[in-house]
């Protein structure tokens, strides 16, 4: 969007009939002045989905055990916000919830866990790749500081391998770190309808802005009500956009830090409703190249 | 299956009319005197659809990187091997593939990436979790043996990772480790019809041999031809299945070690063919509990 804003300004000054329109796309869900983004409803119903059927998985054990999920997010936590999706049928979904937004306490995250094992033995932990302490120091950063393979190289360790030396150091219990890593942004497969729908009509919508000598701006999604859910398309200018992270807000994350709001669930729930009409073809979806 | 062993022999020998049979399943494939295993084909099917869709994800970029995918199979590749079906459809697939059977060279690894890395940017390197050196060590202790965090513990790392780091090593390009963890096992959203079928005959099988008074066996899978695929269920002896591994045959591995051949692909093919009716609630797949 910075290009964009660039790119405009610069046409606007050299008198070039050429009108710049930004289309907006991130898994992240991070960019300012649009509800969300394309991209983000798809790779949350995968989010929601595969935390859905890990706990499945999980809940056949009785022993204590905690699983870890790492989800994308340096700085925005909505997709990991989206793993409390899992419970949109009854189901229980993640135990904690942890976003980057907030300040992440090691002794509380112990004391978290420790709590949630009394009541139950197989706990999943979602949390945010990009997860801080109070000093702003990642939490992936801290833990693997000290650690190097045999050639004195440093390990490079996410969040939630770090936090499963913790657990396995502070507890004692069985546990692993799962990183939903490039599945998360490429599961074209479980692809959100209302995702695909409102990508194809925000692409026209920009296209639309263009033809009309529009320049400078983003086409967005503004959002009407929540359920019924109901959008509009609209622009905005990209120099209130590009550079500006759009965070998830502080009173949607529980007090206690662990967890997301009803306000939270509210905005995800519409986003991963209905699903595309996937044709498999020998057993894996057809994929289709427009080059 | 080994429980099933000893059971029908402590019945037998106390004259109790009990018959016990074995009903297989396991995601590894690892089950002698039987074709296949129910939940291979589902777990195959995941592998390649993900295969298909990070290959989409990684072609985008044009600098030099490698994925390196860990499967499951700490003795046997097959779930590994599944990978190249990602081919079906014409796709590249894996651009190399190691499978647990082969003793992993370290040396020929390095060459095998740098030849590939010569002919294309994005590469996606299959590699089962098991894979081990020629003297039997496995390629995630050998890598991570000297590595400690801050408070002196050792780091458990997969055998990806510990590849991560030699390509970073020795070639220093762009380098990912991707962990199919328990999603390769839980991915029930894509689950093979075939295997979904196939299971429920299989079951019926152990029921009707149980039935019928035999103890000590394992239903079975025979298949008569790949094209036009087409099995039957048997039943075989149990003490012939407990505690023997079928792995990959080596003549269904590449004499260079780092694909696997089209007898392979063959046995493969049809094992993912067909979809489920799968429900959809609230933007999930609902799931049913029969307790």
């Amino acid at each position: 969007m910075d290009t964009v804003d660039k790119l405009s300004e610069y046409c606007k000054i050299h008198n070039y009939e050429v009108y710049i329109i930004g289309g907006p796309k991130t898994v992240d869900n991070d960019l300012n002045l649009t509800d969300h983004c394309p991209g983000f409803g798809s790779a949350a119903k995968y989010v929601a989905t595969t935390i859905s059927e890990l706990e499945r998985d999980i809940n056949v054990y009785d022993i204590p055990a905690v699983t870890i999920v790492e989800i994308m997010g340096r700085n925005a936590g909505w997709l990991t916000a989206a793993s409390a999706l899992a419970r949109v049928n009854g189901g229980a979904g993640p135990d904690l919830i942890y976003l980057c937004e907030k300040a992440f306490d090691y002794d509380k995250f112990i004391e978290d866990v420790k709590g949630k094992l009394k009541v139950k033995p197989g706990l999943i932990v979602a949390i945010s790749e990009g997860i801080k302490d109070s000093t702003g120091a990642y939490v992936s950063d801290t833990m693997s500081s000290g650690a190097v393979d045999n050639f004195g190289h440093k390990y490079i360790a996410g969040s939630a391998r770090a936090l499963e030396q913790l657990v396995r150091e502070k507890i004692g219990c069985k546990v692993r770190a799962v990183e939903l890593n490039l599945m998360q942004r490429a599961a074209a497969h479980i692809a959100s309808e209302t995702d695909i729908v409102e990508s194809v009509l925000l692409g026209l919508k920009a296209f639309e802005c263009a033809v009309n000598c529009e320049t400078g701006k983003m086409a967005a999604i503004k959002r009407l009500s929540d359920a019924p859910y109901r959008v509009e398309f609209t622009s905005v200018p990209v120099s209130e956009v590009a550079n500006h992270e759009k965070i998830v807000p502080m009173d949607w994350i529980t007090p206690e830090g662990n967890d997301v709001t009803e306000e939270m669930m509210a905005y995800l729930k519409p986003l991963i409703i209905g699903e595309t009409n996937l044709k498999y073809e020998n057993g894996i979806p057809k994929q289709y190249k427009l080059y």
